[in-house]
């Protein structure tokens, strides 16, 4: 017997939502009726299933290590922190969507018994996607890393919103900014939060960052889109009256510090995300986004 | 027996389009039914529906003066075409939408048993909506005039497409522009090309006009409201090289020559729409632009 | 002797600054040189000038009963709240600007001399601005009103930004939002918040609001003008997840709880701005904005 | 003696402007005062200089196979010129900006004495530039191609302005687009004409092309950045109404026929320009945008 290309599958799922249990179930069904894969848990996943055998369950930044193929139940939020625990592990990984968008987990739950089989024979597509790597310098030592797999942002944690800083690209002064905030956002993340701040949208495969600026006191700033072997530092004024933070991914926001220095750089490592067979990025586009699409018609007269 | 409001009927209609005749004989047939009105004819399209009685016909531009309400079947450019040729009359416009977007013309072929006869009958809603009056002064003498009930667009007729003209409202200067050309529009034309070109949506009844440009050279330009009793003037620069030209509601073009001057004001009558009792100019954003909805749901999986 | 139009004179100064005594001093001076004014002082702004004359002394909200002019000295933040503070009184405001922009403060220090005398003998232009009048009403009662004369934003307090409400319009139904929050604006407050959000400049004297979406997640929404008769109701929805906040002018941030309807339309007084004869809106946009004006030239060669 | 690395120089000039022939002059004369440059003409420049030993003189397509560098007085026009006709020759080429922005002229005439000699003598930095190759293809055959360094724009060239086409992007299908047109542009173009129409900005060496659509008839466009390995399709409908042209830089306005495709890719070869040493693009992206700049500061009082 042949096991294909993914013989050991750790589960991730989301912890929340009506339907992820449900389709967990669906799919472990679905996987030990192939009889081919030996199914790992992320411990939470684990707790949510009721598994007990200790063997089978491992923490969430171990996972990656111990399976060949990751599968994501849950939506984009739970991909990107799935993501940032295998990425190192360079286990590639597959969602199954049960949220609102679905940019990365494309595969729906009722697509589970008609495709995956198929990808998990070895048939599909993979997309290699860059990471941005975040560190905090204050006062000359690094106090703080971390990964983002959408997007680094900058912003006033307090009320006033105005924020303060310069940004430096490769040591090259760039400019001093007065705004709500900034983004910093990976080909990946530019359909997410960049996208409602005016950023275009980035195929994922291009090798370049995109930086946007939240609310500019400026009419004249426009998003600029850098090379992705760029160094992108901002560095904070002196200025204790503003409560700067910072959100990786929107899911952990770190308090930064008067003169701290955030230096954004390529992670070394990329996610390998896999896709079915036929899979077409400006097709998710378009049904995700409604990207360019029209919604009138003839017959789409109000209903008085 | 009462005849209601409007006892004299003129109709106006679209001359292209696969649908026009037949909801034209829907309509006729609803109408006569009703024994209540007379029928009348704009010239065209009389002859698109063969009507030979002369007494029922009458040019385009008359037609108001002799009905009580001109109903129109089309586009909204029908509609644009149609308000033009009555306003002047007072006569209110009815829409049926055979069109792509119908924003003004917002009864549909199918409604036209379900909601017409109440609406004859009086129970409407009316809207008033204004228009703009052009003016072109050459050499002292005005040479131009014109109605548009959207907008006013100048651009450069040529390929080169950067103009250059300047802009004052009530003879204060606003500014020196280059740019491929300005809108001028009503409320009524704010979801039409401006909208394209970065303008605001403006409720119909707003007293106030919309400028946009079309791809300033400057960062710095944005879309400015005026009050609807300022006069606009642009003033074309002595340089022959560039075909300037206006359109009116998208559908005349003129030329223009080196230091003509355009005026731009409101029209001194507003027109009367129309609308099933109900009508919701906010549903109507939301059904005919896709205005603020949301496309993506978690059944949109992609097909593959 | 003719005391002219302004007899007693109260003036309002920003507490922090570097100039703003300097300029008051200068201020008072010029008033005492003209012996024809009386010369109150608001409580704070007494306190910075070390006055002790009690007659002269009055709270924020009381001075405007007892002046016939207001002078403010600092920048479009004290005109602001001198503003609101001096509207139901009816009360002229003229501002003498210290700060960074300076749209409704449009005297600089230095023309104290040349242009103030000639606005005190009566030689002025005067603009009427509209205020927004904002209520909170929970659980059916109303437990908050304030009054706006820039915008009223609602957001979400916490990191995680997005809020989810919905917007009427006189009771018609606009839209179910998912942003980060939204600004209704008057005109004069188009000029601020509002432009960085993408919002149209609205003239001064337009009888309009703009209603300008934070970082709306859907790709179809664009700012909306309205009539300034308009009755605009948020509805919040039953999340206590979410610390909604709102502030009036950027300077009140108020805690919000779910459910609540925040209720706002046009405050019943407009305010009364002075500005030097000659005063040009256009101008000032251009000026304080670079608004469609042109940086670059051919003396801008980068210095190596 | 050593000549250092451009023994032969090839002058390309601006054939309209008033200080073309005075800084060529000056230019001429700091060369012939080095005495190590042989001095080449482009033909045109040569005849606007007087110049008759046809030794010295080069038709365009030429110059660049026999000089080491090609020195442009003029603007980016020239440059997009001159850029064009020596690409494939591998000449570096270096502006000398007489025109109004001088993106990649970037050394002022009054820079000549103080920064040229340094650049000649082998003290630079270089930077090279992808450039489009386009191809339409008729009823099978390929029947026009050419280069584009800033950008490949379609467009109705009638009045009415409104296109419709589909969009393939490496055989898949993007979208179906109404538009006014459509630009693809390399990073160099980025700053040009689809900055106006909402484009992001890109740095020059980002291995990308922008696609951005001129005022599409939805509001769910935004911009797309792809690789530069993409291929891309348009294809146009079969309708004859509607002259659809093409321009390459702008620069050349070619009539495109129902049915025809237009296919871009990167150019084989790249354009290696020369500035001096310290160059930075961000510094020209504030000095000739004023990207991200402040206008107003307090000083900015309007006059009276």
């Amino acid at each position: 017997m042949t096991t294909g290309p993914f013989p050991r599958i750790g589960l991730f799922a989301k912890l929340e939502g009506k339907d992820i249990c449900e389709t967990l179930n669906a799919l472990i069904k679905f996987l030990e009726n192939r009889k081919q894969h030996a199914i790992l848990f992320e411990a939470k996943t684990a707790a949510l299933m009721d598994i007990s055998n200790k063997d089978l369950i491992f923490p969430k930044k171990l996972l990656g290590h111990y399976c060949d193929l990751a599968i994501v139940v849950g939506g984009d939020g739970s991909i990107l922190n799935a993501g940032r625990a295998v990425v190192d592990h360079k286990t590639p990984i597959l969602g199954i969507n049960c949220g609102h968008l679905g940019f990365m987990a494309d595969l729906g739950p009722d697509q589970i018994h008609s495709h995956l089989g198929q990808i998990l024979d070895g048939v599909y597509v993979e997309d290699e996607r860059c990471l941005l790597h975040v560190k905090i310098k204050r006062e000359g030592k690094t106090v703080f890393t971390n990964k983002a797999l959408n997007d680094v942002v900058l912003y006033n944690g307090n009320t006033a919103r105005l924020m303060e800083f310069e940004i430096f690209i490769n040591d090259q002064f760039v400019m001093h900014q007065r705004s709500d905030g900034i983004i910093t956002t990976t080909p990946t993340g530019s359909t997410a939060y960049a996208l409602s701040a005016g950023g275009p949208i980035v195929y994922p495969t291009v090798d370049a960052f995109t930086i946007v600026s939240l609310y500019p006191h400026t009419l004249t700033n426009r998003p600029i889109v850098i090379k992705d072997t760029s160094l992108i530092r901002f560095v904070l004024p002196n200025n204790k009256n503003i409560p700067h933070k910072m959100a990786c991914d929107g899911q952990r926001h770190i308090a930064l510090l008067p003169n701290d220095e955030i230096y954004i750089k390529k992670h070394i490592n990329t996610l390998r995300i896999i896709h079915p067979k036929g899979h077409n990025h400006f097709a998710l586009l378009r049904n995700k986004l409604g990207w360019s699409t029209y919604v009138n018609n003839r017959s789409d007269h109000v209903q008085y």
